[in-house]
């Protein structure tokens, strides 16, 4: 029973996660199906990349994960497979697995050509039913990524550059990666190597000392804090860092200890 | 294991989806429940008719489709269970199957009345939980549809009157039918027979040819497209076609080749 | 195969859900995962507690509900695991149980303690995925709650306080508990004794009479109906509650007959 997940940004209202689904479990009906989120803003590939890098590694080796955000259907960009060490990844070639890339180690990737393991009319803008909720499955079942199409060198995948941090020996400057529902902006800035005291700024807006927990923060006042994925995060305790600072993905966040 | 989907306006929110999900593990443990959406606008008939229409045959046989959007809940609408040649589908007469019935063969309907297949107590705002959701989960468990109830032949069943396409020679007029979460303007002008060769206008905003990939198409402009259901679909590229003509589910779609 | 419910404020667009799910099933492959709602508001214990006690007792004897609307992670609430009669609750203690204990028989209460069951690194900010959700996956495995950690007395649990509802011979005075998506208020009053003919109010709009059907009201109008936990429900045909009243949680509601 290989667990397939779903990350796309064809949200929860139209026909078209639920056809993803029937396809996958026409194929392999034991697929146990699991949504990670269908609800990446419509083609945003680095949201994509930020929301599989953040949960892909917590489930089960053999995982087949399976992504959806294509902009390119229709054109010439690839739809692939990647194999990595533990998991295997469908969709198309446009980026959004660099983040998966950075890690776990790459072991193959191929086009996906064979139309045995297709469906039969392949539409021009539907290629998560007609094309990778077909080969999710079949993977799930067991058939050889081999058997998909031809390899593709690591070299030739397309990759995404992502912003790097300034790191000096008495700061950081980094930038806000991606805002939560409860408004946590979380950076690119590693806080292992933070110290406890330190002040920062993003949008104009300062914070001071990197705290353990959101209950140790005042009211309306941002505060600094390790994140779930050892980055350093922002918030308000009780409330809303993206509102006191109107931030957004992309903007510069300073950090001087 | 038979797959039981939902397709209903309970949104994601309240307790109601949760609610039913429990009622069909409780009668049958094994059921694999799948959601295709739970956010269908409240009581809106006609949108669920297409998200089913659009999804329920992807799925495989024997699945159970259980679409429960039902304003009438507690008034004199039939509860009933219907069979095509392929699916069961479970829900309330009130026309949402009509596009069903458009695409598979009818074998026979029935009015959900046997009380042994319903909850305990039946109230009058939740039958999604009283009674369609049992008549779900037992139905995949096994139990006849001939033992839910008194049979329904088919011209008793409430039909939705769906808007006809106007076909001449060298033009057609349509409507936008549906209109999904990227703003793409989904026609019921079947697209197969359409030249690539031709204009059209929506709202008064105009398009020109048939494209065969989103790409293709001029930043801002309206682009024509053979959608995922083979029917004419409006978009843009990079963009969102709804934004741009203001349209609503309805308004009318010329084109002339 | 044991069902695992998910009832969080994690929403359905950032990874934390995908997350909790993956190191579910990395620890028990065959979890049956029911999401009831991700999509509590942010950090309303209040309302996660009205949507467990609507939803718990639907799913099958022996359910795990994983519970994680969490605002003090990372200070000193405990984590816990709850034993009913009939289910098994993990989550925070912070009162988002009161709702179940007013309705099942206490059993027992742990604080989760034991670091076999939970990740290897333990973050401030996401109990979700390094305590709560293996816990739950434990427990479904079947290891014992008593190896979770040391036992808490029933009145050592934190619990909220619910507002009582006035109750005299001719009048009912209570509040708005509930307010779902199609705008429907739902109060805190016992419908199960009030009779047919009575008048009310809230926010100073006024309703009349107990309907038995959505169906049956006059549109604009409030319409009172036993909702479907038997309390006091005020609604509009084919239109929204909450839109003619503005009400809101809390809002009083009086009724005279």
């Amino acid at each position: 029973m290989i667990a397939i997940t779903l990350t796309t940004d064809f949200g929860n209202e139209d026909p078209y996660v639920g056809i993803m689904k029937g396809v996958i479990l026409n194929t392999y009906p034991y697929a146990k199906l699991i949504e990670i989120t269908n609800n990446i803003r419509p083609q945003d590939i680095s949201q994509a990349s930020f929301v599989l890098e953040q949960s892909f590694k917590f489930f089960p080796k053999g995982t087949v994960h399976l992504c959806v955000v294509d902009p390119g259907v229709g054109s010439g960009r690839k739809p692939i497979i990647l194999q990595t060490e533990n998991y295997l990844f469908v969709g198309p070639d446009n980026g959004v697995f660099t983040s998966v890339l950075n890690q776990e180690e790459f072991i193959k990737a191929v086009k996906i050509e064979n139309t045995d393991y297709m469906l039969k009319e392949i539409s021009n803008t539907f290629h998560g039913r007609d094309i990778f909720a077909p080969a999710a499955a079949f993977l799930a079942k067991g058939v050889d990524i081999n058997d998909f199409g031809s390899e593709i060198q690591k070299e030739e995948l397309v990759l995404s550059t992502e912003n790097e941090v300034i790191k000096k020996e008495k700061s950081r400057i980094g930038q806000v990666k991606y805002i939560d529902r409860f408004g946590n902006l979380i950076t690119n800035i590693c806080a292992d190597d933070l110290p406890e005291k330190l002040k920062g700024k993003v949008k104009g807006k300062g914070f001071r000392d990197l705290h353990t927990s959101y209950t140790t923060g005042k009211a309306n006042e941002l505060l600094a804090i390790k994140g779930s994925s050892n980055t350093l995060e922002l918030s308000v305790n009780s409330g809303n860092a993206q509102k006191i600072t109107n931030a957004s993905v992309g903007d510069k966040v300073e950090v001087k200890f």
